[in-house]
C-alpha cells in the first residue's frame, strides 16, 4: 500500500531514517553506553530493534513500559527512571521475570520499593527541575535502601533544563554544572551506575556512564536546530485536506493526533496556522485541493506516539509494516 | 474504593456534577434542541445518559464515534460534523444500522459521500475559521448533493471563534454575525436543520434549531469565566505526589495524561509551574508530602478524555463505576 492510501490521520515512520538513526547512535554510544528511553516511542517492536543494535538495557517512565518489555523478553536490565509509591505496581514489577531497578529519592519511595520486593534501586539526584533528592541526602538514602535489603546500583540525574538549549557552549555549561552535582552524589552513594542525559546532551554529557536518550530514534523538531545532532527527522503524521478556503486549507489531523506542548507541527509545504481538536489549518505555498495529502512533522514525538494505536513503517513511500504502540497508558 | 486508592494518573468524573450538568442542559435545551457532541467525552456510557436525558441525536467528529454509537444502539440520528473524502470510512457508516448524516462543503466531499452510499447530508457553511463553503456556494452544493441522490437536511455552521469569548456582548455580536451567514445559506439550501453552536454559545445562539454542545457535561476550565454558564467543573485528574523539593513538589500526572492546548490544569491547592511528559511541578499553599494526592482540573476535556482508557465515576469520594472511553482514535 502507498502511504497516501492510509486512512488519516495516520502516524508513520520512515524506515530508512529509523535505521540510520539507530546505526548512528550505536556508533556514537555503543552497547550499554546507551540505555534507550522507551517513553519516546512506547513500542515493543522498536525497542527490539534498539536491543538488536546492542543496547540491552532500557529506561522506562511507567510501570506499563517495564511490564511490557519484561513480557516481550527484553527485560535484561530495566530502569524505572521515575519515582512511585504505588506498592501494587512496584510489586508487579518485582514479580516480573525482568531485572528491574527503580529510581528513589525519599524515605517514602525507598520504603515503598523495599516493601514491594524491588531488589535494586538508583538514587535519583535533583540536578534540574525534576524529581530527585539533594546531593546532601544521597548517602543517607543509599544507606536506608541498603538497610531495607535493596542493592543500590548508583545514581541518576536528568539535566532536562539543558536538553533543548541550541547554543552548544551554554548547553555544555549547564550539563557540566548538573553533572558535578551528580558525581558528588555518586561519591556518597557508590555503585556502578551514573545514568542520565538524553538526546539533546548525548554528545556532550561525558560524566555519566550511560545515556538515557529516546527521541533520537525518530527525532523531535526542536533538536533539529542543534548543530551537533546527527539524527534525522523520521516521524510523520499523514493527513488529508478536507476543506479549502480562499486563504487557508484544513487537514484532518489535529491536536488529538499529536503532542502540542512543543508547539505546532512542522510542514515542508507552507505555514501552519493553528491546530484544533481534529483539524490543522494551514497556508500552502502552492495551492491545495480537497483529497491532497499533507505530511505534518510532529514537534514532540513522545506525546504524539502516546496518542496513536499504530505506527506504520514506510520505505520509499510504501507501507511495509505496522507496529502496535503497545506500551501506552500507565 | 476511595478515590485516593486509585492508581495514578487516573481520570475521574464527579457523578453528582455530571448529573447536575445533564439536568441543567436538558432544562435549557430539551430534547432535540440539543445534539450532544460526543467528541468531548468519547464514551458510549456517557452518551447513553445524554440519550436518556432526552437528546436522541448526536454530533460526532470521527467515523469511530459514529460507528461506536451505532453499534451501541444510539444511532437514531448521527451527524458527522466533519468533512471526509475517505470512501472506505464513509461506506462503513452508510452500511451501519444508524441514520447517518454527513457534513459536506465541496464537490469532492459531496461526491465521496454519494459514492459511498451516504443517504443524507448537511451543507457546512464557513461562519468562522473552520471548514465550510462560502454562502454563495451553498445552493449549488445542495443541488449537486440532491442530484447525486442524497437528501439535504439543511445547513451547519460552527462559530468556534466566539466560543471562548468571556465578554457576553462581544460573544453575542460574533454569534449574530456568524449566524446571519448561516441563515442566508439556509435560504439557499432548504431543509429542516440549522445546526451549530457549542457550550460557549448554547445560551445565546437562538438562530440555530439545534446546539452541538459537548463540553457542558464535564466542563472546560475556560468556560468557568463565562457568567452565563450554569454548568460545574466535573472532571478531575487524580495524581500522587512522588517527589518534594524545597521550593516545589512533583506529581505523577503530566502532559501525556491531559490536553495542554488550553494551558496548564487548574488546581485548588496552589500554583501549577509546568507539566512535563509524566509529571506536573507545583507549589502548594500548604506543605505536601510524598504520597499525598493532588486533584488537577484538566483545562480542556476533549483531548484529556482522548488520552485515557477509563473514566472513573466518583460520588462522595467513592469510586462507584468505571466507564471505558471506547470511542477514541479514528
Amino acid at each position: 500500500m502507498h502511504v497516501d492510501e492510509l486512512s488519516t490521520p495516520a502516524l508513520w515512520a520512515d524506515l530508512d531514517v529509523l535505521e540510520f538513526n539507530l546505526a548512528a547512535m550505536a556508533t556514537r554510544l555503543p552497547g550499554n553506553r546507551l540505555r534507550p528511553h522507551v517513553k519516546a516511542h512506547k513500542t515493543t517492536a522498536l525497542a527490539r530493534l534498539q536491543y538488536k543494535s546492542g543496547h540491552t538495557g532500557f529506561t522506562c517512565a511507567t510501570t506499563r513500559e517495564v511490564l511490557g518489555l519484561a513480557q516481550a523478553g527484553l527485560g535484561d536490565d530495566l530502569l524505572l527512571a521515575n519515582e512511585t509509591v504505588d506498592v501494587e505496581r512496584l510489586s508487579a514489577m518485582a514479580r516480573s521475570e525482568a531485572r528491574v531497578t527503580v529510581a528513589v529519592d525519599s524515605d517514602a519511595t525507598v520504603d515503598a520499593a523495599a516493601t514491594a520486593g524491588i531488589a535494586e534501586c538508583v538514587i535519583d539526584i535533583r540536578v534540574g527541575f525534576r524529581c530527585g533528592c539533594e546531593v546532601s541526602e544521597a548517602g543517607y538514602l543509599a544507606d536506608r535502601a541498603r538497610k531495607a535489603g535493596m542493592a543500590v546500583r548508583g545514581v541518576m540525574g536528568y539535566e532536562g533544563h539543558a536538553m533543548g538549549v541550541v547554543d552548544l557552549d551554554r548547553r555544555h555549561e549547564l550539563v557540566e554544572a548538573a553533572m558535578e552535582r551528580l558525581l558528588q552524589a555518586h561519591d556518597l552513594v557508590g555503585g556502578d551506575l551514573v545514568t542520565g542525559g538524553g538526546t539533546g546532551t548525548h554528545a556532550i554529557n561525558t560524566w555519566v556512564n550511560e545515556i538515557q536518550a529516546g527521541s533520537y530514534v525518530l527525532m523531535d523538531t526542536a533538536y533539529s536546530e542543534q548543530s551537533d545532532q546527527p539524527f534525522k527527522q523520521g516521524l510523520f503524521l499523514q493527513s488529508t485536506v478536507v476543506s479549502v478556503a480562499e486563504k487557508f486549507a484544513v487537514c484532518d489531523a489535529g491536536l488529538k493526533a499529536q503532542g502540542m506542548d512543543h508547539g505546532n507541527p512542522g510542514w515542508a509545504g507552507g505555514e501552519i496556522l493553528f491546530c484544533s481538536d481534529e483539524h490543522t489549518n494551514l497556508v500552502a505555498e502552492s495551492s491545495l485541493s480537497v483529497g491532497d495529502r499533507v505530511r505534518l512533522i510532529p514537534a514532540h514525538i513522545d506525546p504524539t506516539m502516546a496518542k496513536h494505536q499504530t505506527l506504520h513503517l514506510v520505505r520509499n513511500d510504501e507501507v511495509v509494516d505496522r507496529w502496535e504502540i503497545d506500551l501506552r497508558h500507565w
